[in-house]
């Protein structure tokens, strides 16, 4: 007899390997192939890799009777535990036209229905860490699947479109409003009931100075009064490391903007579109946020500023089942867009929290082994799952990276 | 009423372009998608690429009520041609998912019935010459899809096989024999007498000292034995720009060469086999071509040399027809291996023949402006068309270049 | 009348720019020239780029008369002020064989004539920020001016010796003792009281949790049982970007440790010397000071748990001004080794601290562009100067420099 | 009793000897130091290489009374030999600044005794050859001395001058004229007549069709002529590797040049000058010379084409004895300049003439390592010595070369 706990935990299972299933509907399966540069990685490689890390973590250790499809997998889907062993190296996961996009899906039933075997045998219970840990990770490779793809779409000068729903224009909105924070001695992180990442914990006090929250997110047009401003050619607002990066890169617009006619457009999953000056300002690195909240003469928050404001809030917002796959202009009252849209770059480096112990094993290779030259950027975005957000999440990429769905929250001292 | 001429010229370009379409039989759709380094192309990008060559140079310029299918594929599909504009970075052609596969296909039919009308509209006769080269360049490209995917393979941790006939193995082959040359005030180069490439000719003289060919290619056994005599190890075997490479690339065998269990394996086409010992070295670059022939007190011909020697010999040999896609065992009396099996790197570097001048316009640029740095190999391959080779033939890669089926034939001064 | 004040400011002008020359004693000319990375810089650009200092934020702003020796120095000598104009590359600072060693010290001794006379001027009072400003940064120069030079003289197949006294030996050292710190709302950071850097402030309060640290730093004999242990050849002990760092560099010992006969020998100022066990390990990156606390089980400090642990010691200890240039044996009871020896490798990444806002106008890019990528050290080294250092003091490198005198202090949760 | 042919040959030693030294006395201790590429040495280097020459392939196996002054400059002198063993990484020659220049000299006045001793010992006759060769060796790094130091100077934004004679202006000259040459089977190379490098032989036979060569160097207006028809900008007339080139190092105009005021100044020995119209282009690539050529409907000539033609004339021109260390504008009548001025590129790639084969042992590695992707240069610099050049000389660079005195010579097809 199945207990209802572990029925639930199977319906999760398949529901979010349902879902990246559902992901991929639009794909032609030359678009499954492609790696476009080091950091993203081809839907097939995506689709492979979160299957053998419930083969890896879950299926080997506790099936005495599982048999991997094939060993091989091992090596090619193996992203970078190394206590797992070699593993294909990350800038030419693009080069494996083999297995085919079908023995990908015939390697995800396979796995599948050794899960079915596994959760069914009464150990989902004790299992549960580890298979909510690998749904998560799903969740999150899902996410890397859109924005990966949105990269691949973006190379090709065909520039081809994925596909979403039409993103609700609007006629305007309202002007950005500073909310105050008290601070004082807070507590921030994750406390242990239910899921969470390692690095969310332990909670833990924090001495905060009262601050104050912009009201929304920074939008198109806010942004443009930067880039009219010079804002890309005045060295006195940015980083240092900062101004080398958008000198050798020569940069001086977000992420997939291009001028047309005298006029922005930018590549969203649904193609090309004129930039709509409402929309939050979305594919900025951290060095853009911080350039900007500079010349504004304000700052980023920082991640506990951040947290303590979220979470009194509800986790609403316009995340992937929306389907819109991109940011919508704010409405509403109050402390908006906190969740959803897109990640906001906060101050903080990613560092461990005290007391922060990473697990033993492979799996505590998770987060801890990164704590070093990346951000935290906090709130989910467009494309992630709304169950897989949460006021604690820390999520991290280096000061460079403008290819997810990054955006700017601006922050001041009180 | 189409005369016999244009019938025939149209037939070869129907069978030049079903040729093609044969070669791409064996693969899946995700391995005509992938690109694993500059000098290699995606299979879908040779099937655009042959057709946009027809497209560009034969049909836009001289059928008025031609369109583009899309007029995009001018840029995705031009490889080097200034003259016709930008163009896909070349070592990004495997970021572009689309067109898809089918699409690509459609392409290529769709520019068919456009040559059908064309070559049946009483044109052929006048653009032939441009045909006959649209044909050849097809036939190049069929040899570097052959060459490319088994990069793409090798490069696959699974080691996929494209699928070959069983080369014949030969219980033993006969001792390497040196055959004598006169030399004298010779002439080598096309005379102009049906098609040849611009740098074939013009046909001039040329003074050769007396000199010797060896009967057959260096054989595998041969190679090994270079090998365990510290080959590899010794610099003053090499150039000084070979041992610079060896070090860097950390080479210690030719490409696709790997031990297991104490054998030497090689990747072909039908996949990883036991190194036959009988069969001609493959894969080796001009730098160890030029070290083998070094320590063996010899060196390798130049192309005039080996041009004179081949002119007599009739046009047979192990080609991209016989299906075995990989060099043959030596067999037969005299001169053998001259055309087919492998490559033969000549210490010839690639400039012009005295009076060479390139053709004006675009398809000036197919061959002249390549005359830098690379040296000049003979002879055709297993990959390459029988009907694609002459004794005039000056195929020319970088000193580097391994990924082509090339070997070495030994020569030595009389 | 020149007021008590003004003449102490003059003098500790003097004593810097006279500490600067004696720094330079033992060098050949050939020796101010060499640079070997472009982290380093020629002792010649030292020399010019203080001085430079000194001529563009004090004396062109301030005194009407002034005219430069040279209008080209400023572009030779300006290090990384944008605000100032444009400069020569960092990595090529090494080129510029002219002005000669000689030229510069004129360039010297012009600057500090005009610094008498602006001193003398009565203005020196109005001027004391920047003034002391200028001779932080030169102290800054003369720890720097050292660290080059070991790394020239290190980069030379000779290994020179630059001179400096013997290191006294130690029998033994006190075996390493934990500290209890009880932790609280706590303040630290720069109260305003005498010079800081600007990133030092403003003082604020930061809650710590109970904490303990090391009573020693980390002896080369303690990093040796680390190396013997398989320290370097073990993935899950490091950050994966240390990881990824120690394989592309090959590092498997700190920097300036080479094996002879089975020995380890370390290069010091005073030439190679066999690695003395009871020393401090110096020359380690922040990744390898993270990997050796999280072998030992332990972590690194936060520069707040530094800060007020140190906040109660005086500023003693083994600094420029001994003459040894390396770093000593512990002794003595209690916390020891603070200040001095070597710079100390916190957890922190160096980011602004509350209310922190960097000066107007170029000076203001003196400290807070860095703040990315980089982490905080504290404490000072064997080639800081004494009046240099403080307790809120705040240095700040890539977690990858090793050319510094870097090592490590453990801590741990209480 | 000494010989006069061993007196002779001590006497040309000496002065070779001395001839170097003299070139060194424009130089600043510091400008012996620096490298500013990995092509270019420090003068410094050039003068303990020359000397470890002497040292390791005359004194060290001639003279068993003979104990190198410091072993470890076997280490840091040599070049590229490998048969001798490991040695300082070319790039990093600039990293050493010890030995000081005053050891090199002593290290210099310390081989020149020994040598002395054994020229004196009655061996210098069967030394003869590595006598010369290592005379001819030095002659070789007196040129390369005074191109490096001419790049040190250009890269220091101070452009000091090393110090030359004034060149002597032409009010106009001559227009440039073709001289035919009738071709036929002649013979080229070396005949083993007095001293020559291994590559200059054997002499052989070629078969040349009739040509056509320049009067004289294409000038400065010549090559601005180009510049201002788009000759940069104009793909179709550079080699693809040339096209490539151009475009990443961003050239568009001869290494040296700068455009100040609407003027363009070259830089010289004796310091930036403006540009001399009818001086010959200077500085310029092979692939420069080949794309001017072929802007001019001609070509460059091939080796052979020059050397026929030069063989007739005397060894006259404008050499490093005159003190100008710059081209000079064409005079007199027939076939000018043809020694002497600059290096004239050939379109023959560096290649071993039929028949070669380079010295056993180490002195075996002097030229022929190096016949690959190099082109040909004939006829003499002004940086090269009278006495060192002559009609069989090949000079070698790769086509991307600039800081030679290298220029251009048109030749075309009778």
């Amino acid at each position: 007899m199945i207990d209802v706990k572990e029925a639930a935990l199977g319906q999760r299972y398949c529901a979010v390997r349902d879902f990246t299933r559902h992901l991929c509907q639009p794909l032609a399966t030359e678009d499954y192939v492609v790696q476009t540069m080091a950091d993203c990685s081809p839907t097939k490689w995506h689709l492979g890799h979160t299957t053998w890390f419930f083969e890896t973590f879950l299926l080997a250790p506790n099936l005495t009777a599982f048999a991997p499809i094939d060993t091989r997998y091992g090596y090619m889907f193996n992203s970078y535990y190394e206590a797992i062993g070699e593993r294909q190296p990350r800038p030419n996961r693009g080069f494996m036209s083999r297995p085919t996009v079908e023995e990908v899906f015939q390697y995800r039933a396979y796995v599948d229905r050794w899960m079915t075997t596994l959760l069914g045998d009464g150990q989902a219970s004790q299992l549960e860490s580890l298979l909510v840990l690998g749904i998560n990770h799903e969740q999150q490779h899902q996410e890397l699947l859109l924005t990966d793809i949105k990269h691949v779409f973006w190379c090709n000068p065909m520039r081809p479109a994925y596909g979403a729903k039409d993103v609700p224009r609007a006629a305007a909105i309202r002007p950005l409003r500073w909310l105050e924070y008290e601070g004082g001695v807070l507590s921030i992180g994750h406390d242990g009931q239910g899921f969470a990442f390692d690095n969310e914990g332990p909670r833990h006090q924090q001495l905060l100075q009262p601050f104050r929250l912009a009201s929304r997110l920074v939008t198109n047009r806010e942004f443009l009064e930067f880039m009219e401003d010079g804002g890309y050619q005045r060295p006195e607002l940015w980083l240092s490391a900062g101004w080398t990066t958008i000198q050798e890169q020569g940069w001086s617009a977000p992420l997939y903007w291009e001028k047309f006619g005298g006029k922005w457009w930018n590549m969203t999953l649904a193609g090309p579109r004129e930039v709509d000056e409402n929309e939050p300002v979305c594919h900025v690195s951290y060095f853009e946020a911080d350039a900007y909240a500079h010349w504004r003469g304000t700052r980023l928050p920082t991640e506990a500023e951040w947290e303590v404001a979220a979470e009194a809030l509800p986790v609403e917002g316009n995340f992937v089942e929306n389907g819109y796959l991109h940011p919508c202009p704010a409405s509403g009252d109050g402390l908006t867009q906190m969740y959803g849209d897109v990640w906001e770059w906060t101050r903080s480096s990613y560092s461990p929290y005290p007391g922060f112990r990473p697990a033993e094993g492979a799996v505590g290779e998770y987060n801890g082994k990164f704590m070093c030259n990346q951000y935290v950027l906090r709130g989910g975005s467009c494309a992630t799952a709304r169950r897989h957000i949460r006021s604690t999440y820390r999520n991290f990429f280096a000061p460079e990276a403008r290819w997810q769905f990054t955006g700017i929250r601006l922050a001041a001292d009180a």
